[in-house]
């Protein structure tokens, strides 16, 4: 049994930007990053390259809310964050408001491999993605005409900043291969207009991205700082753990916690047995999840 | 019933620092900073201004790895790290990679209680602290020949980079005020000889700060990736609050996990009732506790 999940933000598109042409163009995105993930499992390939090869596809894709068409920050900048972990031994990196390199989760994945540390920030990372060999662009590669005029909308109080109104969340991915091992990835450039050097949830280890084997792999999108305060992601693998709950049922409780706190957002997981879980307090999360036994599902 | 505990980092006083005189030296430090959190608590002061006030003492004590005394960076800078969390709301301030900021827990609490975000990082965390009228100095206030020397040993093959043989750690505050709420504090240097950009657990909530009232707070100093990829400090909450365990026997059971990665170092906690724990894996951990049951101790 081998089986992926991901996700491209929770939230909705706004009611302007509702279209069936749009929304195939997601429904496309989605596809092609899940189908991509689901190849490299189906070839026998690790959970890790899977996650990584999945999440790396919705980066390029300018739809979806990291590296490019990233949200801007209150500046017009973007600053990106990723992260990566390996359930079998646990390792992880990550990397946090980043502007240059091409793709966030590349550099999470070479920190975790090649590096002794979990997490780098800023210049530090890019002087290690430069020796590491990794692709720079300029800042402005990652801009869309989307999203200056959101920020500009948002600035000139056309619009409010409601998660709600556009798929703001991150993109993730979790997947089993089929030697049991999990992984989880997710990368972001975090909530639109937000200060320069906020950091949310995605590239920390038990927040936004948390993956133990025998337990399970989680992905989150949605409000960070909420999911930061209750760690998320870890907070539903101990309720998997150690509370005995399903999969559906600690994704439901983690949740309610955050929604105890008054935030929102969405969560993708998959347990040792390759069962997926998704569910979201939003009012939709752009998602999909395939398996060996034929599941493949697309939904908006 | 009040309490709190502190560290002032894992590891040992290298052979040629141990006399009686600098043993001393450190003793002080630690007592007056656990004297003054405890004051806060004895007049009332509830959790988040002790565990603030506490390491706040340690932060400005270069004896320290943290604020002045931090450990260098490769490049002979100074970077810092800390978070703040409130138990009570479990809400949240941290920041990571600054070089300006005189005190970084005042930093994140401001974060905490003046920003919508949890964490900033770099330039940008700073930018935060100017608009909050913070007092920023240069890097070289932070630096001390003794770093230096350590920093240049380091590179000319003097002595290894062994956490053991200094009191590399962080320095940090857990308690519980006579309301019952709980907080936790950590602030750090990070580790000697780090790459630019290196963030460890201190400022990660659920790896080396943690509270949630009812349950416990935790500050932990050691190795900090490894710290980050077991999620200890939630790691260890959720042993209390899910699996029925003891402070000390869930403090346990984390350094094990800890372990069994290979990763060593140390934890303090305190639990809703007001009881303390503190252990470590390391050769020693720099250490005080103080509770309004007659409990006064410190420990090298």
């Amino acid at each position: 049994m081998h089986a992926i999940a991901i996700h491209g933000g929770a939230g909705d598109l706004p009611r302007q930007m509702r279209s069936r042409a749009r929304e195939a163009l997601y429904h496309d995105g989605l596809a092609c990053a899940l189908d991509c993930g689901y190849e490299v499992l189906e070839r026998g390939g690790n959970s890790v390259d899977a996650v990584t090869a999945a999440v790396g596809v919705l980066e390029d894709n300018p739809l979806f809310n990291a590296a490019r068409g990233a949200a801007l920050t209150r500046e017009g900048a973007v600053e990106l964050d990723a992260a990566v972990m390996d359930g079998r031994d646990q390792r992880a990196g990550a990397v946090a408001a980043v502007r240059h390199v091409k793709s966030p989760i590349e550099l999470a994945r070479r920190i975790m491999e090649k590096s002794h540390h979990v997490l780098l920030v800023g210049a530090g990372a890019e002087e290690f993605a430069l020796e590491e060999g990794l692709a720079l662009v300029p800042n402005t590669y990652f801009r869309t005409p989307e999203r200056w005029e959101e920020l500009d909308a948002l600035h000139s109080g056309r619009a409010a900043p409601e998660l709600e109104h556009s798929p703001q969340g991150t993109v993730g991915a979790v997947a089993r291969d089929a030697a049991g091992n999990l992984a989880a990835a997710t990368s972001t450039g975090g909530v639109v207009n937000k200060r320069t050097g906020r950091v949310g949830d995605s590239p920390i280890i038990g927040a936004g991205t948390y993956a133990r084997n025998g337990v399970c792999a989680v992905s989150a999108t949605g409000h960070g700082e909420y999911f930061m305060r209750i760690v998320a992601a870890h907070h539903l693998c101990a309720g998997v753990e150690y509370r005995g709950l399903a999969l559906q049922e600690a994704m439901r409780e983690t949740l309610a916690r955050l929604s105890e706190l008054g935030g929102r957002g969405g969560l993708i997981a998959v347990d040792g047995a390759g069962r997926i879980a998704m569910d979201f307090t939003t009012r939709g999360m752009f998602r999909g999840a395939r398996d060996s036994a034929g599941l493949r599902q697309i939904a908006l």
